[in-house]
């Protein structure tokens, strides 16, 4: 038991038995809350880690920064921020590191900071063997709870954007060969790219939310990022709702230049790092919001059941054996 | 220019480039501040890397748990936090690590809780090359502003402890040889280990600053802790206040114990990870606060001038040229 080493715990295990250590009363979410007399606070620490979770020949400086905020600002919108109000940035960088490099990620946070709001509070740098950019965001809770336990079987799941176009991107820039000799268009090849090295997210998701809530009763919805793909956004949703998700594969919104087979619905349902929010509603909400929001689309729905994954058509089950998933 | 390495622009030079990447009206201090309708949050992070802030032989798990708040919270209460809401842990490990090694860090963190105050709100957890536990610690910003840039011309310096221990401690733990065949007190050791590994501080210290003040619309004060050493906390204030620091030699609290000599002082001067309060007030609530706290010291006095520090006994001066600070 001593012996015992994270490798062979998985990330998903070894972040149970840390919330072991967290008060019962903590919400053990994309967030941390922090409650003040007025507002509610969402905190949220996303660390990029060099030869892990980026590298110098697949992103720039500039690009790096933009995506630590942006993963950051993700995870806030997913818990309903209504606004960002800044980060603070702690740096881990090796003696060597040239100040170009430091000046170019700042210029990329403060463009994404631009874009989406909020302003750098603080920050630090400490020396490191390997770079590490941690970035602390925070934002203020909304009117609307998005959590992830909060999904009710008979809702329709939704997301916004499309999936996969960031693992294509990072494919692209670390130069790795395809086996399948598949011809990929111009415009899907810049498109991934795109996504990979400046993801986007969606600052009037929740505005858009609260314009078509056919109940003001509701509170609370059902949320996540699909940070680590679109099957670990469901699965952590399932999990945390006690509920079980099926999904219509023939639903899936995929870009029209998309290929088709079983390697490309992988690298679609676990290629991670789109920053797309994945949802569940109660139906007619769900389509009033699909009718505003041209970029949401259903994709499934919750029923009652043990925590799992299944597509509604049964012969796309197989794909769910392959999670790839091993962070440890 | 584009190749300038961080490691020939030093520390202090880099955090003041970082600087300009800020908005202008924050603050740049010890800790970053959120504004919210009620309560002032005071925010801090501190990253210990391995190998660059501490190692397996020096620091057994639980301790560095417990040390990685403190050292969080020192900079909150430098700040003026009235209370410890919590903190967020993000943590960066290898592979191999065992869990057993997790397990204890957290023990430590929860047993740094419990004695100050405060719960763990959120974390995660990513692969790395080496370990690296970074702390967000969040605090309620008390009555009293406590900054850097606060010291005024005519103010007393005080500082409460003492200091060195903690670098003799790290020290003993790594087995470092002393040249000067120097007679070493057991009881001085073990004070000194204990300083490394369990640091404590000082939460009554607000309270004590509030009962003594003699002009209650005094609402600014200058203060930092020595985490980088008492005359880096020195120079600091100095710096930020734009003040000259006067230091009476014979007048800095020194362990019964501790050696003399050169060598000795610069372990002193320059330690670091003491975690003790280095503040300036004005001279009536100075000797009230050392009248109903006797573990706080008066150690000189602020004068007008260049930023600046230098000893009341002119022969000491020298030691100032002997700063080994450089953590690129």
């Amino acid at each position: 038991m001593h012996k015992e080493i994270l490798e062979n715990i998985g990330e998903k295990e070894l972040i149970n038995r840390l919330r072991k250590f967290m008060p019962k009363n903590q919400i053990s979410d994309d967030c941390a809350l922090i409650k003040t007399k007025k507002d509610n606070l969402l905190v949220n620490n996303d660390s990029l880690v060099e030869n892990v979770h980026f590298n110098d020949i697949s992103i720039c400086p500039q690009d790096l920064g933009w995506k630590a905020v942006v993963s950051n600002i993700s995870d806030l919108l997913s818990s309903g921020s209504k606004k960002t109000i800044g980060i603070t940035i702690s740096l881990i960088l090796p003696a060597k590191t040239e100040w170009i490099w430091v000046e170019e990620l700042y210029k990329g946070i403060n463009k994404a900071l631009k874009e989406y709001g909020g302003i750098i509070l603080g920050g630090d740098c400490s020396k490191g063997n390997e770079k590490i950019i941690s970035i602390t965001a925070f934002g203020l809770q909304g009117e609307l709870e998005l959590r992830r336990n909060a999904c009710k079987p008979g809702e329709i799941i939704l997301t916004t954007g499309i999936h996969g176009l960031s693992k294509l991107g990072f494919m692209m820039q670390n130069k790795i060969n395809f086996n399948n000799n598949v011809f990929l268009n111009e415009k899907l090849i810049s498109k991934s790219i795109k996504h990979f090295c400046r993801p986007q997210v969606y600052p009037n998701f929740l505005k858009h939310l609260l314009k078509t809530r056919s109940n003001k009763k509701i509170k609370r919805i059902g949320c996540t990022d699909s940070s680590d793909g679109l099957f670990q956004a469901v699965q952590d949703l399932a999990i945390a709702s006690n509920c079980k998700a099926i999904i219509n594969y023939e639903k899936i919104p995929k870009d029209k230049d998309w290929p088709k087979g079983d390697k490309w619905d992988e690298y679609y349902f676990f290629g991670g790092e789109d920053y797309e929010l994945v949802f569940s509603l109660p139906k007619k909400w769900a389509n009033n919001l699909c009718k505003i929001d041209k970029n949401i689309n259903k994709i499934g729905f919750f029923a009652s059941g043990k925590p799992s994954i299944e597509f509604k058509e049964k012969s796309k089950n197989k794909l769910l054996q392959k999670s790839p998933f091993k962070h440890f």
